[in-house]
Order: C-alpha cells, then sequence, then structure tokens
C-alpha cells in the first residue's frame, strides 16, 4: 500500500545565507517513489550532494529573502520486516566495515555513559533480544511530550528526565545499541500515524541476519515511540545522530515561517 | 628529514574480547614509510578495515589472555605547509560533499554551543585568519596538564576549566571551527617533541587554497598545543573527535599493561 | 527618592498544591517600606517563615483553583553605596561565620569549575577589583536576550553561550566570585529600569570595609546587565542562587496565568 | 556501645594558604563524646566557626607548610531508630522553617531533574515509604566502586552510570527525596564496617513522627549503601550536599600526604 507525502517549508533569511536542505525521501531499493517530487522558490545557488551512506540526498542552497519548498511523493515501501527479537548480534569483529563508525559515540548519544546501565537492566538479553528489551524499556518508561526537548537536549538528558519527542527517543535506543555494541545510527523519514503530524525519526540497528554471530547482517528500524508502521516508513536519511540529519540546516540565521507535513498510508 | 617511530603496547583480556587497533601511520601519499611495521601476538582474529575518509586503517583483533604490539616504522613527511592565515574559507555550499560531514557536531565537539563565543571573540576574522585567531587563543588562554581530563571530557568541559592534554586541545579548536562554519576533523598522529612521549592528537581544518572563498579547498593540520611540527606530524588516523580515532578501543573490559612511544625526527 | 512597586500573579492549580511565596520587600533597615502591601485570594493555608539569612519572608501557602496576589508598596531605599574597586576582600579566616557558606557552590553556581578562568582573566587583581573586573567582564561579553535561558541553566552554560537574562548575569557573577574566594549571594528584587519589566535579580558579594584583607565587612551589589541602579534596588530575598529565592515554587503543578510587574522611581 | 575513632590526616601547603577543617564529631544531643579529641600542629590561625545548622564545627586554619591533625575521640550513640517506612512525610507547608532550604537543589543534587523519574518509579509510594524505596533502588542498582567518582560528579552522573562511593550514594538519595518534596540533606560521619575505612557520607531526611502529615517531624540517616549502622554512626556536619562539609576545603592548592581512619565499634 502506497504513502503519500505531502510537505510544506517556509524560511526567511535576512541575508545572503547557505543552508542544507534535506527534506525528500531517499531514493534507495527499499522505497519506489513517484510523484512531483521537489519544488522550490529561485535561490542564488542549488547544489545535490549525496547523504550519509549514499542513502538520500543533501541540498545546499544559498537564499536572500523568503524561500519556501514544497515537497509531494509517493513511495511504495518494499522493505523485509523481521521479528528482531529471533535475530542475533555480530560480533564486532564480523561487521561491515562501513557500519563499524556508527558504534562509536555522537553528539547527543553518548553510549560511553552508558555501559553499567545497560548490562544492569539488560544483561541477559543479547542481539535482537536486547534491542527488543531496549525498545520496549524507553516505550515503557517515556513519556512522548512536545515541547520538552530542546536542540541540545542529549540522550542522557532524556534519560534522566524519562521524556521527549521522537528525535529524543531514537537518541536513547541509538546510545544504549552503541552500549551494548551494537551499530545503531538515526534516521529522519516521514510515517502515517504521527501525532501530531510532521518529520519523524526513529532508530535503525544493525543486527545478524539469523542467530548466529556471524554471516551476513541487515538495518532494522526501531521506533520506540510505537506512532510509526516500520512497513511504512518512509527515509530520508540517516546520519549518527540528529546533529547529521536536520531536515534544514542553516549556516547563518534563518527563521521559520511555516512546516506542514501530511502523510498518508 | 624522516621520522622514526617505535610503539609498544601491551594489554590483558581476562575474556575473549573484540577490539578495534589503530595504531600504524597512515599509508598516504603526503607520508612515504618503510621499515618493518607491526607485529602482534596471536589473535583468534586479525581483519583490516579502512580507516575514516580511507585515511589509515583500523585492525579488529580478538584476544583472550596478554596482547602486545609493536611497531616501528620510518616516515617520510611530503606535506604542503601553507601560511593559514592568508587562506580563506570556502563558503559552505562550495565544500566537495565528503567534508559537509566535519561541519556537524560531534561527541566531544559540540559547536553549537559556541556560536556566540566565536563571533564574540573572532568576529572580524574569517576563514583562515580566524583559524590562526582560534588556535592562538587557545594556546594563550589554556595549560597543558596530563591528568587533568578524562575519557568523557567534551571541549565545553575544557573550554571551562582552560585546561588539558592534546586530545583537549584538539577538540576545541575542531567544535569552535565548526561553530564557525568551517569542517574541522580530529587527527591522531606521532609527532617528535611531543612531551611526555605518547599518542599525539591535533585538529585539521579544511581551508580554500587562496583567498578567494570558492575553488579548491585542502586540509590543513593544526595544533594548539604548540608541541608538534606539521612538517614532521605523521598521521595514524582521523575522524570527528576522538570517539572515532582511539588507538585500540575494545568490547569489553582491557587492561593496559605498558604503552610506549618513541618519536625521533 | 522613593521606589513604587505594584505586582500582580495569577495562578492555577488543578488540585490541592503547596507552593512557597516571595515576592514582597524584605522589612530590612536599608529599605523603608510603606504602603497598603500584599492582599491575596482565599488559601486553605497561609503561614509566613523567615527567610534566608532573615532577610525578607516566605509565605506557606496551599491552594486548588485559582490564586491571585496583588502586592503594592513604596521603598525609601538608604543604602549605603561604595565604589568597590577600592575595597579588599577579607581573607577567608576573618570572614563571619554567617557569610562562609557563601563561599561553597550551588545549584546553578559550581564555581569548582571556573578556578583556572578567573586566575587566568583577573589574576592581578583582587577583592573589590576583582569583582569590578568580573562584572565589567561579564557585562563587555554577554548579551541580554530573553529567552535565551530555561529553568536548569546554570552559570556554566550562560559562560559558554555569553548570553541571558537578569538570572543568568547574577549567576554567573556569584560564579566567579566564588571561584575567587569572595562570599556571593543571588538576590532577588524590585527595581527601576528593568526592561521589559519583571522581577529583577542581582548578585552580592561580601568585601572589607576598607582595603585591608581584615577588620569588618559589607555585603555589595553588584548588577552586570547595568539595568538596575543599587540606590534604588528593594531586596525580596537572598540565596545561594535561583534555586532558592524563586518568587513562587510549588510542590505540585501550577499554571501561571499573568504576571505585571511596575517599579518606577 | 561506644564508637572508637581514630583519625589522622597530613597536608603540605606550598604558601600562607586558608583552609577550613571539619573532622571533629559533632557535640549534639544524640552522641555523647569522651576522649582527648583534636590536636594539630601549629598553625598561624586557628578560630571555630558554627557547622551548617549548629551542628558540629568548622575550624578556620590558615598554614605555610606541613600539617597534621590527629583526632582521637569515643562516641556513645543515643539516637532513636524507627522504622522510617512507617512514617509520612509532612505536608510542605507544615514543615518547620529550617528545614525548608534543604528542599531546594544544590551543587550536586539537581533534583529539578528527577521529577519524572521519581514519579514514574515510586509514583505509590508516599513518606517514609518513599524514603525506604529509593533506598532501595540505589542499593539495588548501584556498585560501588572506589575511584569511578572525581570531585564534580552529580547526582546525576551517579545516576546515569550506576555507581560510585559513599558521597554518591548520598547524593542520589538526597536528590530524589527532594524530587519527592522531603527535605533531605547530607551527612559526613564516621562508621564501623566502611570498607575500605574513611571519613563516611549517608544522607538524612525529614519525615513526620508518626503516620499523619502534621504534627512534627524528625532527621532519619538513610545509607543506601549499607556499610553502616545508623545506630553507630558518629556524625561530624552537614549541608545541603558535599560541596558544604568537605572534611578540608583549601583556599589555595593543598597536597595531601597521608589520611588514615580507623572507626571501631
Amino acid at each position: 500500500m502506497p504513502v503519500t507525502i505531502k510537505a510544506h517549508i517556509a524560511y526567511r533569511f535576512y541575508a545572503p545565507t547557505d543552508f542544507l536542505l534535506q527534506m525528500e525521501a531517499a531514493a534507495i531499493p527499499e522505497q519506489i517513489l513517484s510523484g512531483p517530487g521537489l519544488t522550490s522558490t529561485q535561490s542564488e545557488h542549488f547544489a545535490r550532494i549525496a547523504g550519509q551512506d549514499t542513502i538520500g540526498e543533501r541540498i545546499w542552497l544559498r537564499v536572500n529573502g523568503d524561500f519556501t519548498a514544497d515537497y509531494t511523493i509517493t513511495a511504495e515501501v518494499q522493505r523485509t520486516l523481521a521479528d528482531i527479537s529471533t535475530l542475533g548480534a555480530l560480533q564486532p569483529h564480523k561487521l561491515p566495515g562501513e557500519t563499524v563508525h556508527y558504534l562509536f559515540d555522537s553528539r547527543f548519544c553518548p553510549g560511553d555513559r552508558f555501559h553499567s546501565f545497560v548490562e544492569a537492566e539488560f544483561g541477559d538479553a543479547k542481539g535482537g533480544a536486547r534491542i527488543a528489551a531496549i525498545r520496549d524499556w524507553v516505550a515503557g518508561n517515556f513519556t512522548y511530550e512536545p515541547g520538552s526537548s530542546v536542540a541540545t537536549t542529549t540522550a542522557l538528558d532524556s534519560f534522566v528526565e524519562r521524556r521527549g519527542v521522537c528525535r529524543d527517543y531514537a537518541h536513547v535506543v541509538v546510545t544504549m545499541a552503541r552500549a551494548s555494541g551494537i551499530p545503531a545510527r538515526y534516521v529522519s523519514c516521514y510515517a502515517p500515524g504521527v501525532d501530531p503530524q510532521d518529520f519523524h525519526a526513529v532508530a535503525e540497528v544493525f543486527l545478524a541476519d539469523s542467530d548466529a554471530p556471524d554471516g551476513t547482517g541487515s538495518w532494522h528500524i526501531i521506533d520506540a515511540t510505537d506512532m510509526a508502521d516500520p512497513a511504512k516508513t518512509v527515509k530520508i536519511g540517516v546520519g549518527r545522530d540528529a546533529a547529521e540529519v536536520s531536515f534544514l540546516t542553516s549556516y547563518g540565521f534563518a527563521e521559520m515561517l511555516d512546516k506542514q507535513i501530511e502523510v498518508i498510508g
């Protein structure tokens, strides 16, 4: 069943300002895209660069004055879903090279602070069972509270205060996965069911394709907010955490005038 | 003039443990390597993967019991040095795609907290002049104090306490460069003159090859500790910060028994 | 010249809730009060307790539903003002016992992190000259920016981000004074000239009454925002920092409906 | 049964330095003291001031060179012990005025960050039952690990990392009690059974003397480390947290040469 996305943003810049825009669904095998795509107001500069891990694209723009972007797309998601609790984790030394840097800590995900916690709380569970336990723990202990976090809120802050929005839920899952020696990244996305409708974010973890600790592995979506169905989640981009996949990162002052997201599926 | 490096580390593991080792000089055009290289005790597993930005290599090892590694190499450094204060910064939208993620904040380098500071302190200086001002400010305001920082110390901590070791100096420079819209990364390295002799770390920033804000660009080493000569600094690897280029990252308990570094040049 | 104060607050409580109210000018020798004082809506409980250092009073209230308080007073301030830059600091061991706890760090004022900074930045200046240098440094390096801080912002956060409101300016001065071995406390107050009009906060430091490091000492108001004239500042209460002298501290959810402050003098 | 205490400390000062010493058992009704007491090397200055809440005394000293202090005392503890789980908490507005400031957050005890946690984890338990639940939770989830914390470690750090020493255990209990609206303070003390033998620290909370939320109240010792018996714990002093009751607080560099504590009881 297709997912239909309509997104509209409007910003004002008071001086010629460079910014990165990343709001298009990624053209990757697991999601077939069709539709008009992105249209935006005139800009002094417009150049595409590959997104992290070549998933999706970022666009460099340079604008002075008002800027609006409209994005309309239909995505057919063809993602293999698994019962993650039955999957093993690959031993670290069996991890594909390109997943290794997702073991490392990042701006909002200080896994180094959580080794004791994850061992104490989830010590018996390994691999996918560990991830399922982390997801359930966050889902069970956190309150989804719009406005409760700010741009500098880390997973440590969220962990202590037990609340946040999708960004914070994803950060905590990523952090605890890394503290468990499991590669984890942050995925910005669109998904039906997000309430209130907005850009969404989930975690993604790299697990073995079976219960064996060697062999091949794959990335799996984890949404501790329980708001998004992985079968209908449309990825925009990935990164170590929110510091790397904002939908708009401005190198100068940017005033948001409007943001409207509609996702149906 | 060649730089001669001898490094020895010894660790003890009390259970079969995976760890990443990154202590070899990187085989890159700017440094010609000769000599015996790395020898280590028997391990259950030994596999090389590419380092970040394909600079250097990381080695996955799996060891139970005692482990020693010895590394001996001679490096001829052929690095083009520039007076960075004369160089411009590329406009963000002119940056090569592969440098863009070095604008983003990382575990130990929260550039988002430093926008006000860098504008207030260095507002008039742009590009390479900004970087030179940052380097001079750190060199002038910090005290090099072995033991004053721990593994979780961030650039924000170091900034407030005005002290640290090479790792902390590099983190502060990286953070302030990013807060200035200039890509910056962390470089682990060997260098003569480091006192006491040890692995060293410096920052690297990406600046325009001229004073024009477009055109091509290059990475330049910045060492605010003033201990290492860029003409004799031998790179091991790069990353967003120390979280990504430790010489040894263990996924389980590791006891350091010995570390001896000798760099002559 | 008298200072005339009118303050109005309105809150809503959704269950019987205890809260502390501290919005009356303190009845202390340095300010002569006249006028109707405080009136408030009916409450289940109303009891006065002494404020910190017996400066002013706190009122315990217990309310369910809507609560309003109106306070009208005229204060004649008779405070001895001094050119603090000419005063010495008392040696710690000469400090009166009741000032000693203002040397210790508190929730928002971690002086222990600032020893290096104050020595490096203000090392030559001692006593009142040190305080004057701290005040000028904060005044010169900070931007007054309503909305830039939150309830959990510490002096360390403000120091890094170089901005805040009166609460944050006071916290930074208090912190740097304590890091310099000078007792410092936080004063909530009313003052003409605060823009926009609101409750105000300043720092207070304990200095020698002369340039000698022994003898007697006194508290002196320091306002690094430069908005309030110490000769017209009407004290409400004092504490280690804002955690101890909020105008309203609720033990349960409290919704602010209105707050209007008018101070003329 | 008497508790016998022998304590010895030795410090070196490289310049005339003021410091506060607080290592004597407090002369309070609940502990009857006998024995030689404190002897110390000559000092330029020696003056006693009352400790916080007039429990115990602090001594101001001024020393240049080597300083040793020896303290020998026998204490007969006559403290009324209660099963705290049967006691209620006083409603905030029924608290004695002098206990109110122990509701406020302090340097190492940021209760404001823990409101969600304590409600979620201990929501059903009130008063003494809440305190018992907090004590059991800390005892059950923390690892006592000498060397795992530093002077700037807060209760938030300890909570995340789930480990610490007596100081950290006490800070976490104090923080969670305050987040629950229950006054809590930090107590430095001597106690038999502390392993390794050292100065000790516990929390103290103010609860109702019955299960009713009004009436009178008393302070009760809580030791989540389970190392000390409240019936044999000899108090030195109290404060909001460790920032206020160090056994030695120096206003200048102090080198510790020796510390030996022996407590038998």
